[in-house]
């Protein structure tokens, strides 16, 4: 008997997937169906990066899972599923932690979706095509929002008439699945560091900052919506609200206009002309691409400033996501005129992408920690089924 | 005969006013127009504080114009008005000087009112109101964002595709007639801190922060409106463009409404529910007022660690503006979690309204500062006149 549990991440045309057996940090498999639709396509792979056979109907989510569940049955005839956990973008103002759901559950849920009407529907959709694949399997809800629910009061609100604040403006935080991987991690591999002051910067195609302090987290750069604070991939980050407003007014743009602009047009993608991935830019070498790069370093260095100040200080700074845990460049970049917070890269240690980059006479630590937002998951989906997590190596 | 220039600062219904001598930095005489229309009030006085008795038709901004002159000929019957200087909030991406105005600048200005909408016509009114008053006495335009115009691109730019950019959406920055005054002052009272990089806080009912090193503005919390940055008596500061989509897109508010929002009914007023003053916030002793005052002094903080990121730390902190100048209390809570930046007030200091209140250990200075915007624009209206400064004291 393989037991098992199901990571799933469903987005408006896209489903992620892992599956993580009972104990331990590796996944038996891991894949992704894109693109659902007419030309959706499907890849599975084992941990050891083996192709797993899997067709199916990928004209629908629903079948989608299906052919996912179809491909893991005959690599593991024997697969016994104990239970699924879902990323969820928004868990609302109060819940700090995952979720088994059920339909009053769901309901609720729902009715978060004008908060975050590109993700949670989507999301939402991807639990009810579990329940229905797998009636009986206890689905489990985690919430991009939940890590930060430990925010105080002056970083959980707007200057916006208290009304707003009560019917749900609030400043949420998202990416809180990684955050809350890298505070777990840092308690094992830096334990006198988690006690402290700790800026973590998720650097991906999304990114964000958080500002923790003894493991909790006291501020985000991303607020209400996933497009605030700094620049991403196709995202625009920080924008006066007064740009917004000269978009509709001058310019007669309509909101699904301007949504696409800032979600979708915005960012590296937008400064560059050129690409939304890191990768790319730093290779192009045109000035636009150069300046692209600037700006995205810019604003790291202004809301590390930021982050430090929510916290009274900064004891150690944290790189994560693709661009955080690859980019020696942006890394190299954003840590150079940081010099003033005590922070000082040994070149050495970041070409070799080492755990701890900063200089030993800096007197802020310096780290790159991969993070692993799948594993969150599926704990948490271990926990819901009485599965105890076995004690950090 | 008493030589003298006039400054003024029109906005929708008020026409703000000094007159200022050809020399030295204290006015003969200034005053407001308020309610311009059938309500109108007109108030004039000395530097002396003596009231001038002024009357006249304060339906029309040209009415309370001939009403402010008629009182100042009524006192100095000799008055020799040589020039006249104009605050205009937008100056345009280039323009880092005030100007002399001509009817091809008129039109250039005009054409950057759908960047500044709710003042910019009420400013260039201002000026053809005292053309026509004054025909043939130089008019100077003084511009709110000119000081900023040493921003490197980074801070002048948002995370956009380059379009907006190239037509216009840049990160102006505002208040640049007080930051300008700022670092004058600095200079001439501080000359070694003027050099090094400085975080001035110019807090009022508008408010907002300019970071300049060597004297020169790298970066400013307002960007392309007024309404960015930190939290003001009624303006919302920094939001989430998210925020926006949802009060469009989900409430179905317009964008006049949404403007009326961020600008009129948040900030301070919106946070407490009572004033946008500072004053009444500090004495009302209700719970809102009370977070009113924490999430300002909190984005005060945040904002101060972002400006010394843009500029790679910082040597000192001025304060000006209404609440800079005067409030304590606000002093106080903002200084006292940024220990970390080397920051420490001293009570008895802060208490006489000092101009350096920082303690003789800390590694960073604080100062309070008066800022003086009027006499920037006396000084404007005297040079295009050929009066030349006299020698700092």
């Amino acid at each position: 008997m393989t037991q098992a549990v199901l990571t799933l991440n469903a987005g408006s045309s896209s489903l992620k997937v892992s599956l993580f057996p009972t104990t331990g940090d590796v996944p038996l498999a891991s894949g992704l169906a894109d693109r659902i639709g007419p030309e959706g396509t499907l890849r599975l792979k084992t941990a050891a990066g083996e192709a797993i056979a899997a067709t199916g109907d990928l004209t629908s989510h629903a079948g989608a899972l299906a052919a996912v569940i179809a491909g893991f049955r005959a690599a593991w005839p024997d697969l016994d599923l104990l239970a699924v956990g879902h990323r969820v973008v928004h868990g609302g103002a109060d819940r700090a932690r995952p979720v088994t759901v059920d339909a009053a559950l769901l309901d609720d849920l729902a009715r978060l979706a004008p908060f975050a009407p590109l993700h949670q529907p989507h999301n939402l959709a991807g639990i009810r095509t579990a329940m229905a694949a797998f009636p009986g399997v206890p689905q489990v809800a985690c919430f991009d929002t939940a890590f930060h629910r430990s925010h105080p009061w002056v970083n959980d609100t707007f200057a916006l008439p208290r009304a707003l604040y009560d019917e749900g403006v609030r400043r949420y935080g998202f990416h809180g699945l990684s955050y809350d991987y890298i505070a777990g991690e840092l308690a094992r591999i830096a334990p006198h560091l988690a006690e402290g002051r700790v800026v973590v910067a998720h650097l991906g195609n999304g990114a964000s900052m958080c500002g923790m302090t003894g493991g909790r987290s006291i501020a985000s750069t991303m607020g209400f919506s996933a497009l605030d604070g700094l620049p991403m991939g196709t995202r625009s980050g920080q924008v006066d609200p007064g740009v917004l407003l000269y978009l509709m007014d001058q310019k007669g743009m309509t909101p699904a206009e301007i949504s696409d602009l800032l979600y979708k047009r915005s960012g590296l993608l937008g400064l560059s002309g050129l690409s939304n991935d890191m990768r790319e830019l730093e290779a192009a070498g045109t000035p636009e691409a150069a300046e692209a790069i600037d700006y995205f370093v810019f604003r790291c260095q202004r809301e590390i400033g930021s982050m430090a100040a929510a916290m009274g200080g900064m004891d150690a700074l944290i790189f994560c996501g693709g661009i955080g845990e690859n980019s020696r460049l942006v890394r190299t970049r954003i840590c150079d005129r940081l010099g003033w917070m005590g922070i000082e890269i040994d070149p050495g240690r970041n070409a070799a992408n080492a755990q701890v980059i900063s200089s030993d006479m800096a007197s802020t630590t310096v780290m790159v920690v991969p993070t692993n937002e799948e594993l969150v998951i599926a704990r948490a989906a271990r926990a819901a089924v009485g599965l105890a997590e076995r004690e950090a190596a």
